[in-house]
């Protein structure tokens, strides 16, 4: 894209699960493998019937492999569930879904992990298995984990997204093991080198998609000290999340669920918010926030809206 | 069965997978599930894929269950097989075969072993999930690993069986931790106390199928201290195995392959051998070695094949 021959500077992208795996798709279409960098939220990991489940991970791998059930979500498309049904029979526990075929990549993630090869490793030969050439990274190779707190006690965040299906009210939110955890070299030193030439937060949750990312001991000081811009596309829009709870957190939290409150949510650290058509009235108002605001249509409905999102952002660069 | 009032003493039937499963069904439909204790073979158990595969304990569950797959002599039939072909495209390791449906019952297994639940605690859990009444017990509930001497080197049972489909030539077996193992209690201690009127060894690979459970400390002293007869059912028909390797690994041991070897090999333990008729011929050599013979159709072909045989075993008690 330049001339006189400078190697481009990598785009990372924060992401979160299904609405960051729809922009980093829109990316992976618009620019080069060798220019992305995806870093995944982990800090809604967990152990499950003894498997070590990524589910943000999961749902990058199998949005960039064009393997995933875009009616849930999460999971693959054309799923069996032999496994649930018999595992139902034989009283285990069913409240977490996992197809026949999504089983095999929490399988072998756990045996991968359990003989020792980091979550970074196994998540680059999981997703070259797929053919995915665009370099997914776990935020960390320690283990982060998201607790809700709520009015009715402490959650893990699989437990009140899934089983409790967001039901209980939100007071805030805890990522235990944080301050222990050391961020993924790939992406910390990229960005204190300079290698990384923009960030680009997708329109992921802030509280528990994108926060325990930016809270890993070091990466808000390399962020703001980066020679390029941190961009946030809001996720959400008209006072809605396109998917998932994040305005019922915000409500609960006793924020408004609009843009301006996104905006003020990651002051200080982005540069830009790329807001959706809808919410134009707030332009003036996050402005005063003496953050940069772009408009464009932000919802993702296809694969189109995707690369034009994500040439959108990258023009912003 | 018997008059007076007197309570009829236990059957023990040690068995491993297939003829063992096919005795036991039969056993079943013949005495009341309180009369009948089914000792399971547990030497040929593996970790596989971070799972704890129990073999011969799965196909005594799933024939009992009615869910046998009968065709592969394996696991379930009507089975999916989502998760192989997933695991396949990951490059995972797919020589060992493991339905969608099965999965359930290694990973309900593996769970509650983690939580700390003996294998006695999770198998009764698992035949009781599926409507099981007769009392399957792991043989022991420590580890003991069979390892087939080969002449191209150790395998686990499991390797040499499936994964090399029997192919290296045997020279021995050994069952790794039986000296430190504890034979289940379940077992022991009703042989000690009397509460088993008869021992029947079902038509199973007497080397990796009932050895294991014989060699275990204490079981033959128990067996001989018994008031009542052992029994076994040749699993050698006119110089074949109905099912797996024992024939074969009879003539690599240098052993003739014939149900006069079977019985050469219980010589010692068993009272009575249970032969099939058209191995009539060896009736006079067996009964030399003073061990009594009786004449039966042994293969099980058919449920009624099944219920006969145990009908004629219950007869010779």
């Amino acid at each position: 894209m330049t001339a006189g021959g400078a190697t481009p500077k990598t785009v990372a992208v924060l992401s979160g699960g299904v609405g960051g795996a729809k922009l980093v798709l829109g990316m992976s279409r618009e620019i080069s493998a060798e220019r992305l960098l995806v870093v995944a939220n982990t800090a809604d990991d967990f152990k499950h019937l003894g498997f070590h489940i990524s589910p943000d991970i999961d749902t990058l791998i199998y949005t960039l492999a064009n393997l995933a059930n875009n009616e849930h979500g999460w999971g693959r498309a054309n799923e069996s569930w032999s496994f649930m049904e018999a595992l139902e029979v034989l009283g285990g526990e069913t409240w977490f879904n996992l197809g026949d075929g999504d089983l095999a990549m929490h399988v072998e993630r756990t045996r991968r992990l359990t003989a020792g090869e980091s979550l970074t490793d196994v998540t680059a030969a999981l997703a070259d298995a797929l053919g995915i050439g665009v370099k997914i990274l776990p935020m960390t190779d320690d283990r982060v984990t998201t607790i809700v707190e709520t009015t009715t006690g402490p959650l893990m965040f699989q437990h009140y997204f899934v089983r409790e299906r967001c039901e209980p009210e939100v007071r805030g939110f805890r990522f235990d093991g944080i301050q222990d955890a050391r961020p993924n070299p790939g992406f910390i030193d990229a960005l204190r080198s300079g290698r990384i030439g923009a960030v680009i937060i997708a329109p992921s949750n802030p509280f528990v998609s994108v926060d325990p990312i930016l809270d890993l001991p070091g990466i808000r000081a390399a962020l703001n000290n980066m020679n390029g811009p941190v961009i946030a596309v809001s996720p959400i829009v008209k006072g809605s999340a396109i998917k998932g709870p994040a305005a019922k957190m915000m409500r609960e939290l006793g924020i408004r669920a609009n843009v301006s409150a996104v905006a003020q949510h990651y002051r200080g650290l982005v540069d830009i918010i790329v807001i959706d058509e809808a919410d134009r009235d707030f332009e003036e108002q996050i402005r005063a926030l003496g953050i940069d605001v772009l408009v464009t249509n932000t919802v993702m409905r296809t694969l189109e809206d995707r690369r034009n999102l994500a040439r959108f952002c990258l023009g912003a660069i």
